[in-house]
């Protein structure tokens, strides 16, 4: 990995999640289905609930955690089992109850993105009856937590795949 | 189900899978996690690569397969463990080498969307060497059996969750 000064490591993405690809993972080529791309990102965003106090415990004190509203994928580069993938997150966009953010997948430590995932999720109110979750703002600490690593992740640039469309090129919609 | 007279049901979108939520598929409150909706609409990938003569023997007889470029989904309701759900699927686009497919999710055969998956796949030629798979055109009883599918979805409306971006309302991208 390129050395970082310390200025420009406060303001990196966050490393969220590393670990190899799984046998259960792969498909009958042995390489990563596309599925599981998106399972690795979804263990990459509980980690990083985790970082902003909203892990077992914090979902507990504050009764709520976070809903996924959207997700969109792009695959850029196919992954074998066994290979140690690491994910690196940004976060994009931020207000009261909704969050966005990017991740990417990378073999090890290197620069290459192998896929890159956008997601929106919303914060919600875990409901003990059938009334299902509800949208509400963030936990004082939990938005604290949030503000801060925004604020670090402004001065990165807008990455390639955010804000992307599925699309045919050079067709019309039909 | 609403009762369809012939002609509707040759237009309808195509059922592509059928199943239970199964255990290891839900998240620490009993829903079904994220990345798991997105292994469903895989699968009923496979079930429509089966319906085009990709399926094993297909894939061994033409040397291709399919490569999934892009995916965006929509997550409306939440899914609890060992519900039936279903797959519906509608062809959106097709060229040469590309087709462009819109899945929704159902419990059993209600028309609620529960869930919206559109998918752009690249047909690719499976390489026996380590350069990796290339962009190839569709094999001629595959593109054949796609362009039926296509000519009978053409009449049905542009589903509601095609073409989005993940965006954040009332704020601008930083």
């Amino acid at each position: 990995m390129v050395f970082r000064s310390m200025s420009e490591a406060d303001t990196a993405p966050l490393v969220t999640w590393q670990g190899p690809v799984q046998t259960q993972w792969v498909d009958y080529n042995g390489h990563l289905r596309d599925a599981y791309y998106l399972l690795i990102f979804s263990l990459a965003t509980d980690a990083l609930m985790d970082r902003i106090g909203l892990d077992a415990a914090g979902r507990k004190r504050t009764g709520q955690s976070l809903f996924t509203l959207e997700s969109h994928i792009n695959y850029l580069h196919e992954v074998k089992v066994d290979v140690v993938v690491q994910v690196r997150t940004q976060l994009l966009g931020l207000d009261a109850k909704r969050l966005q953010v990017y991740h990417t997948l990378h073999v090890g430590d290197l620069e290459q993105v192998l896929s890159a995932n956008e997601q929106m999720l919303l914060n919600v109110t875990m409901s003990v009856d059938l009334a299902g979750p509800g949208a509400a703002p963030f936990d004082g600490a939990v938005a604290q937590s949030l503000r801060a690593i925004m604020r670090a992740h402004q001065a990165l640039p807008r990455p390639k795949y955010a804000g992307r469309a599925v699309a045919l090129p050079g067709t019309r919609h039909v």
